[in-house]
């Protein structure tokens, strides 16, 4: 479906720069749009490309309209015009309502007639699926989970009893909610299972990554609040809360029972110790270590930048030197107090 | 189902503070706890919460029996105690004998009367399930997999052909057992492809988490011995040997052909470097970078804890610049040792 | 099936010192082999091990030849002689052309009548699967998917729509390919979900391990190119593009938009971050943080090896103090600019 410039500038409320009968019908990156591409300027370093594209519009700031050789909708906040117009561009599709005859499903479970259930899934007893819910092929809803309304489990996506989907819940093929948390009591050097009878409370608007693992709470939930977005190959622990609007990066591990504030954006391959706390609007950098509490908004980090192999040798070597003749000073109160903790 | 405290006490040999009539029914944290519930005093730093806890009955060390206000079930080590009540009180349902209309199995597959397989698994011929196993929905087991008694297989787990587990294994959703070792030979800048013919041996009580991978030996077996606990999101290489009742925490990575010791805990975010032993009874911190053997049992770390982000700047490019700096100084020994290893 | 040691030297083209007529018909370590066993010297240091081994032939280098006391096989090259001539012992099964009772395939994909499709695969429109492809169990081929010739995808493979294989892929159990990437606009503290309109386009000859996730491109493609080796639980995100014959090691994370080169080696828990280029030739040491772009061939880390732990908080606070009074000297120039950076 294609839309005209004017009619995009009047529905996102943007000015228009350019021709409003001018029709685009999908969205492409500047350098490979054609006539009929919606493109966007992603950074204004690439303002080279902004001059020689053949798109049929760019979205972009103000700033940079006076660059531009074709029509643009223009925003002070541009990324976020151009992806609710790529969403209207690029909408997904509908649920095609009804049961797939290989899925198995429960006589006890309430599934509403809008909702989707495809090939080879499997809902148990006691499931109540909302209206407008795509649940793809093979996933796998244990006894009493509650899917709110139009939430999409993509494919392959394994519930676990009990666990409850806020609305407009997307997850990624492979992802793995309520799973048991890692609890174990240690009896000379034997381990004993805790049964972890906690479940995972997902808000609305909850986007979860390709094979990431949110594990049940131990004997309270664990908890990702409205708006949370969590990338591919996360393992969120028993017993974890993540407020509101947070971001996580993927390959990040985040600990038992870790509280993370609402609004912050956690990197890729970070990982947070258990039993911490991280108040609101933190950014963690990628492949940081959070070992204690955070209590102050603001970027955080601890990554050592790649060097040359020979180069980082010495570094390492020459630092541990270092550290070992500051050791052997005598009257060195600082260190002293170092070795106390 | 309900247990009077006094039969608690007599059935697990531990000491009662209270009402020997009084019932419980199921677990709670202290702050959430009804009367019904049976609590546990996580740490004594929470000795406030016990003060005021409605529990029905909280587990709890002697040193603490006195600040309760509730009746106590009293140990030494009432972390045990109160896992092995809890499973008493959540016990795991029973497999429901059969096999489901949906399931694919071979012909030639041995599947005990007692067990049960869920919806859409897919068994392969030579197969051999032994009792009581659970085998749950969307599993699938290739040629010549072995299961041992009362085995959970909690949902889409992947045994590829082979494998061996044993009894009272329990695998968490979409973990990968016996997946090809990441082994080729490089001929010219190319990559060609050595045949993984070993396979996995799993021995008794081994837990493994969700999406964890433990892949197939290349020539001989990779090896988690008994007890041996994994969390979410691990890879095991190929050729691993995992000593008894070791522990390893999410997102961890143990290199191929690496032994490590019985009764270690791995923390979480590990990595361990291909082809070195780590003795028993080692602990890794979080986040840690294992780069060769361990030979002395202990906590071993090397992770650089999180700072403000300017600060931590500020401390890479000093530290650096000593580095450097201390390279440039003539006569040194120790660094010049460094650079000549 | 076995092979005579002269069959097999003229076969690859090496030589033989031994009896022609020795029979060898599987593969195994020289510890654990028997009579009808080909082995391997995988490293000159375990040359003991070579002397005392019952193996009925050993694939080695010259300058270890006269160190062998059975047959031998002998190359400049023995691990790429070794891996070949396993590949003809062990054989992978070939595919048993047709489609399952248990799979549902939708009337407009084209399977290749040679191809093998297993239980409970779920095919979409669109979907060409090419000749002698074997889809195992339980895999998900969304609308549009293409298959090259030879391809396997051995179990629980989910590729979502468009995403486009080459021939002689090989995808373990669990990876998925194509799942949305990890792009969001902000404003006002939400998430607004950019579409990701792009694919995934996979060369020919490549390995995608257990549970790896490769995401979609947002506007452009995500390339992987032909020869590319991927281990397991490594995350690719959206517009990565990575060059033909690299290999990547277990869970390591290469964020969005990253170009890696050709015949690059990157180690096991490495992060990658954004938008940077790695040229060709690169190896990355295990755990290393890569955060700038690499242009030079050669070898790059960035790891901390672990210590005990008493020892490493005292290099980690030392070092601290070491930075923070190189950071109040007077005059320090160096120190100063990189405050500026």
């Amino acid at each position: 479906m294609s839309f005209a410039l004017g009619d995009l500038a009047v529905r996102f409320g943007c000015a228009l720069r350019g021709d409003p009968e001018r029709r685009v019908d999908h969205i492409a990156p500047l350098g490979a749009a054609d006539a009929s591409a919606l493109s966007y300027l992603v950074n204004a370093r690439l303002s080279s490309e902004l001059s020689n594209t053949r798109a049929g519009a760019v979205v972009l700031a103000p700033e940079s309209a006076e660059l531009c050789s074709v029509p643009a909708l223009i925003s002070p906040d541009p990324h976020s015009l151009f992806a609710r117009i790529a969403a209207l561009l690029h909408p997904e599709p509908a649920p095609v309502p009804g049961i797939h005859t290989s899925a198995v499903v429960d006589s006890a479970a309430q599934i509403d007639p809008s909702a989707e259930l495809a090939a080879h899934c499997v809902v148990g007893p006691g499931v109540v699926i909302g209206p407008r819910c795509r649940i793809g092929p093979g996933c796998v809803l244990e006894r009493g989970v509650q899917v709110g309304a139009d939430t999409h489990l993509v494919a392959r996506v394994t519930v676990r009893h009990g666990v409850r989907l806020g609305q407009r819940v997307l997850i990624q093929p492979g992802a793995v909610l309520g799973a048991d948390g890692f609890g174990f009591a240690r009896e000379q050097g034997h381990w004993i299972k805790v049964p972890q009878v906690g479940t995972v409370v997902v808000g609305d608007d909850v986007e979860i990554g390709a094979n990431t693992t949110v594990d049940r709470g131990a004997m309270q939930d664990t908890v990702l609040s409205d708006g949370v977005k969590l990338d591919n190959l996360i393992q969120i622990a028993h017993n974890v809360q993540i407020g509101a609007h947070t971001a996580i990066a993927a390959c990040t591990g985040v600990s038992g029972s870790v509280r993370i504030g609402a609004r912050c954006m956690i990197g890729g391959g970070v990982g947070i110790a258990g039993h911490i706390e991280i108040c609101d609007d933190v950014v963690v950098a990628g492949k940081t270590s959070v070992s204690s509490s955070i209590h102050q908004p603001g970027v955080y980090a601890s990554l050592w930048p790649a060097e040359p192999l020979r180069r980082w040798k010495r570094i390492v070597a020459r630092l541990k030197i270092l550290a070992q003749r500051e050791s052997s000073r005598s009257g060195n109160q600082e260190a002293q107090e170092a070795d106390d903790e």
